[in-house]
Protein backbone atom coordinates (compact mmCIF):
# COMPACT_ATOMS: atom_id res chain seq x y z
CA UNK A 1 0.00 0.00 0.00
CA UNK A 2 2.78 2.78 0.83
CA UNK A 3 4.45 2.44 -2.22
CA UNK A 4 1.60 2.32 -4.32
CA UNK A 5 0.93 5.80 -2.58
CA UNK A 6 4.25 6.96 -3.75
CA UNK A 7 4.00 5.48 -7.19
CA UNK A 8 0.66 7.39 -7.51
CA UNK A 9 2.50 10.75 -6.35
CA UNK A 10 4.90 9.97 -8.38
CA UNK A 11 2.78 9.28 -11.37
CA UNK A 12 0.62 12.26 -10.92
CA UNK A 13 3.98 13.96 -10.76
CA UNK A 14 5.19 12.99 -13.97
CA UNK A 15 1.92 13.65 -15.68
CA UNK A 16 1.89 17.28 -14.77
CA UNK A 17 5.51 18.02 -15.90
CA UNK A 18 4.35 16.26 -19.16
CA UNK A 19 1.55 18.74 -19.15
CA UNK A 20 3.30 21.39 -18.37
CA UNK A 21 6.07 21.61 -20.92
CA UNK A 22 3.06 20.63 -23.21
CA UNK A 23 1.79 23.57 -22.82
CA UNK A 24 4.81 25.59 -23.00
CA UNK A 25 5.22 23.85 -26.47
CA UNK A 26 1.57 25.46 -27.24
CA UNK A 27 1.97 28.63 -26.28
CA UNK A 28 5.40 29.40 -28.47
CA UNK A 29 3.52 27.95 -31.19
CA UNK A 30 0.41 29.86 -30.63
CA UNK A 31 3.04 32.69 -30.20
CA UNK A 32 5.03 31.75 -33.38
CA UNK A 33 2.07 31.65 -35.57
CA UNK A 34 0.25 34.29 -34.57
CA UNK A 35 1.78 37.14 -31.97
CA UNK A 36 5.49 37.85 -32.66
CA UNK A 37 8.66 36.83 -34.15
CA UNK A 38 11.28 34.67 -32.43
CA UNK A 39 13.30 37.77 -32.89
CA UNK A 40 10.88 39.86 -30.65
CA UNK A 41 12.30 40.27 -27.00
CA UNK A 42 9.12 39.43 -25.64
CA UNK A 43 9.17 36.36 -26.85
CA UNK A 44 12.96 35.14 -25.40
CA UNK A 45 11.41 36.74 -22.23
CA UNK A 46 8.28 34.48 -21.98
CA UNK A 47 10.32 31.66 -23.28
CA UNK A 48 12.37 31.74 -20.54
CA UNK A 49 10.36 32.44 -18.14
CA UNK A 50 8.24 29.09 -18.60
CA UNK A 51 11.21 27.33 -18.76
CA UNK A 52 12.54 28.45 -15.44
CA UNK A 53 8.92 27.78 -14.21
CA UNK A 54 8.88 24.54 -15.11
CA UNK A 55 12.92 23.73 -14.14
CA UNK A 56 11.82 24.48 -10.81
CA UNK A 57 9.06 22.51 -10.62
CA UNK A 58 10.87 19.52 -12.03
CA UNK A 59 14.04 20.46 -9.43
CA UNK A 60 11.23 20.17 -6.49
CA UNK A 61 9.68 16.80 -7.82
CA UNK A 62 13.49 15.49 -7.92
CA UNK A 63 13.92 17.14 -4.56
CA UNK A 64 10.72 15.75 -2.96
CA UNK A 65 11.98 11.81 -4.78
CA UNK A 66 8.75 11.88 -6.56
CA UNK A 67 10.55 11.92 -10.67
CA UNK A 68 14.12 11.18 -10.76
CA UNK A 69 16.97 13.66 -11.80
CA UNK A 70 17.75 12.02 -15.03
CA UNK A 71 14.17 11.96 -15.96
CA UNK A 72 13.69 15.68 -15.29
CA UNK A 73 16.73 16.26 -17.05
CA UNK A 74 15.86 14.57 -20.35
CA UNK A 75 11.95 16.46 -19.94
CA UNK A 76 13.40 19.35 -20.43
CA UNK A 77 16.11 18.62 -22.65
CA UNK A 78 13.66 17.27 -25.07
CA UNK A 79 11.69 20.47 -24.77
CA UNK A 80 14.34 22.37 -25.15
CA UNK A 81 14.67 20.27 -28.63
CA UNK A 82 11.27 20.42 -29.99
CA UNK A 83 11.82 23.96 -29.41
CA UNK A 84 14.18 24.77 -30.88
CA UNK A 85 13.44 22.43 -33.81
CA UNK A 86 10.45 24.86 -34.07
CA UNK A 87 12.38 27.80 -33.78
CA UNK A 88 14.49 26.45 -37.03
CA UNK A 89 11.40 25.81 -38.53
CA UNK A 90 10.20 29.21 -37.99
CA UNK A 91 13.06 31.27 -39.27
CA UNK A 92 12.96 29.15 -42.54
CA UNK A 93 9.25 30.42 -43.29
CA UNK B 1 0.41 2.70 5.87
CA UNK B 2 -0.68 4.58 2.35
CA UNK B 3 -1.82 7.39 4.10
CA UNK B 4 1.46 7.61 6.32
CA UNK B 5 3.23 7.58 2.80
CA UNK B 6 1.50 10.52 1.99
CA UNK B 7 1.81 12.29 4.76
CA UNK B 8 5.38 12.19 4.76
CA UNK B 9 5.39 13.80 0.76
CA UNK B 10 3.16 16.58 2.36
CA UNK B 11 5.38 16.99 5.77
CA UNK B 12 8.36 17.17 3.30
CA UNK B 13 7.24 19.17 0.72
CA UNK B 14 5.73 22.04 3.22
CA UNK B 15 9.56 21.77 4.86
CA UNK B 16 11.39 22.13 1.46
CA UNK B 17 8.62 25.00 0.87
CA UNK B 18 9.32 26.79 4.18
CA UNK B 19 13.17 26.06 3.25
CA UNK B 20 13.08 27.64 0.23
CA UNK B 21 10.88 30.92 1.66
CA UNK B 22 13.88 31.28 3.95
CA UNK B 23 16.44 31.14 1.57
CA UNK B 24 14.84 34.12 -0.40
CA UNK B 25 14.77 35.95 2.88
CA UNK B 26 17.86 35.86 3.59
CA UNK B 27 19.15 36.65 -0.21
CA UNK B 28 17.48 39.62 0.17
CA UNK B 29 18.78 40.31 3.76
CA UNK B 30 22.29 39.67 2.18
CA UNK B 31 21.71 41.87 -0.62
CA UNK B 32 20.33 44.72 1.45
CA UNK B 33 22.89 44.40 3.65
CA UNK B 34 25.71 44.34 0.79
CA UNK B 35 25.08 44.64 -2.30
CA UNK B 36 22.72 46.56 -3.69
CA UNK B 37 19.82 49.22 -2.59
CA UNK B 38 16.16 48.37 -2.81
CA UNK B 39 15.98 50.56 -5.18
CA UNK B 40 18.04 49.22 -8.23
CA UNK B 41 16.33 47.64 -10.37
CA UNK B 42 18.64 44.22 -10.01
CA UNK B 43 16.97 43.71 -6.99
CA UNK B 44 13.80 44.07 -8.07
CA UNK B 45 14.58 41.60 -10.62
CA UNK B 46 16.18 38.85 -8.57
CA UNK B 47 13.16 38.97 -5.70
CA UNK B 48 10.86 38.81 -8.91
CA UNK B 49 12.35 35.87 -10.32
CA UNK B 50 12.93 34.07 -7.02
CA UNK B 51 9.15 34.65 -5.91
CA UNK B 52 8.15 33.60 -9.25
CA UNK B 53 9.89 30.15 -8.88
CA UNK B 54 8.57 29.63 -4.88
CA UNK B 55 4.88 30.44 -6.30
CA UNK B 56 5.69 27.50 -9.06
CA UNK B 57 6.46 25.16 -6.49
CA UNK B 58 3.65 26.31 -3.75
CA UNK B 59 1.72 25.41 -7.25
CA UNK B 60 3.45 22.39 -8.30
CA UNK B 61 3.04 20.94 -4.79
CA UNK B 62 -1.00 21.98 -4.33
CA UNK B 63 -1.75 20.57 -7.61
CA UNK B 64 -0.19 17.16 -6.47
CA UNK B 65 -2.37 16.97 -3.39
CA UNK B 66 0.64 17.41 -1.01
CA UNK B 67 -0.11 20.96 0.32
CA UNK B 68 -3.91 23.11 0.51
CA UNK B 69 -4.16 25.92 -1.45
CA UNK B 70 -4.77 28.60 1.74
CA UNK B 71 -1.70 26.72 3.17
CA UNK B 72 0.63 27.60 0.15
CA UNK B 73 -1.08 31.00 0.02
CA UNK B 74 -0.49 31.52 3.13
CA UNK B 75 3.43 30.94 3.35
CA UNK B 76 3.47 33.21 0.32
CA UNK B 77 1.51 36.03 1.92
CA UNK B 78 4.06 35.91 5.26
CA UNK B 79 6.96 35.99 2.59
CA UNK B 80 5.89 39.03 1.28
CA UNK B 81 5.22 40.80 4.49
CA UNK B 82 8.68 39.78 5.63
CA UNK B 83 10.36 41.07 2.56
CA UNK B 84 8.66 44.11 3.18
CA UNK B 85 8.95 44.74 6.35
CA UNK B 86 12.73 44.23 5.44
CA UNK B 87 12.38 47.06 2.70
CA UNK B 88 10.71 49.66 4.66
CA UNK B 89 13.52 49.23 7.32
CA UNK B 90 16.13 49.64 5.02
CA UNK B 91 14.69 52.69 3.65
CA UNK B 92 14.30 54.07 6.82
CA UNK B 93 17.35 53.55 7.82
Amino acid sequence: MASEMKINHSEKAYELLRADAEKILKLIKVQMDNLTMPQCPLYEEVLDTQMFGLSREIEFAVRLGLINEKDGKSLLDSLERELSALHEASTRK
